[in-house]
């Protein structure tokens, strides 16, 4: 088991990152996604605000922050979210100020979105902001799990083609490109490009103090 | 085991990076260079040119390329170096074109230099370069390592206390920080860090290919 390595040994304090995964629909995201969420306890999922009403499993600040149109068109006035969108009748946003508290604590939040809502977050997020697109590793697997999902007919498998297509072409937006032909070798993958992100200089922001008491323990 | 994850997968074409590791004197950067190129077999160490004479259990193109003064000069007029100094009365450089022919194979080389020569480095190498600076994890264990060398004077150890914090001094000009409190650890994340930066999406130069192929298999 790959456990955390800030876990046991010497902390430097540090800014959190935002992690975007994308893909196109059945290149594997959500299990991905799932695994890092298990394994790593210092991310966590982003959880969007949305207009759209609770289903019955669903909880409020859990699944999602249900408001109503006009909190939600309040906060859009106040410029409140780091990317939103409208979907048919519904609107769904990511608030930004409890993103950037756990940044400023150090903890990591994961977003499952697509290339619409990476380019928002890019725009507000910068530096802070790490994007991995997972590719399917053939035609025939992507079509063979895009098939799969039920006993479609050829016009809806279509149209899914193509947006998936549509959506891998947005490829060249991303910071990291996996191809996902093995869970296991992808879930490595992303949780080298995870650990790796967290080793960055810039996003150590206790650095500088550790380094002046290493080198001058007496200053300080 | 952490195996090479490109050994069993799909293969995008890639370019090869620059690992330059930079540390004070005692961090443990030759255990982890040695620990590295033992577990990678798909990065090696950059071999320097030399006018020193060779010591006797030194091989010519393996340890260094020897070569005389005059070879030397006539290189440097050439700019046929990635990075130069002169140490004492002896040239030491990296000569750019093996190092440029093992880029563009997708084959990774390992620098084991100082920040003077990553400086220099960085001038030649731009995005193809990743620097990692390695700290000790305390002065109490840098003097420990700096003291545990041999009985030297006082007067000794002082001046390689005083270099180390030069050395030190520098972190700022690397991409990642590592802090080496326990060899494993620090080796789990050089080897995340490596991971990681072959999978950013500008090293995967076979990409536009495998996309276009993915979406459009007809047109190929």
């Amino acid at each position: 088991m790959t456990t955390d390595p800030t876990a046991t040994h010497t902390q430097i304090p540090r800014r959190g990152l935002l992690l975007v995964l994308s893909s196109p629909s059945g290149a594997g995201k959500s299990t991905l996604s799932r695994r890092l969420l298990q394994r790593d306890n210092n991310i966590a999922m982003s959880i969007s605000t949305t207009t759209r009403p609770p289903r019955p499993a669903e909880k409020n600040g859990v699944d999602y922050n249900f408001v109503t149109i006009e909190d939600f068109k309040k906060m859009l006035d106040e410029n409140a979210f780091l990317e939103y969108a409208k979907v048919f009748d519904n609107y769904y946003g990511t608030p930004q100020a409890p993103v950037e508290e756990a940044l400023s604590q150090g903890k990591d939040v994961l977003f499952d979105i697509d290339w619409q809502g990476t380019q928002q977050l890019a725009q507000k997020a910068g530096g802070d902001l790490v994007r991995i697109f997972i590719l399917p590793p053939s035609t025939e697997e992507l079509e063979r799990r895009l098939y799969s999902r039920a006993q479609d007919s050829a016009d809806i498998v279509q149209k899914r083609m193509s947006k998936a297509a549509q959506e891998i072409s947005h490829w060249p937006e991303y910071d990291y490109i996996i191809v996902n032909d093995d869970l296991d070798h992808s879930d490595a993958q992303l949780n080298a490009i995870l650990q790796a992100e967290r080793l960055k200089r810039d996003r150590q922001t206790g650095l500088l103090k550790f380094v002046s008491n290493l080198v001058d323990p007496d200053d300080n």
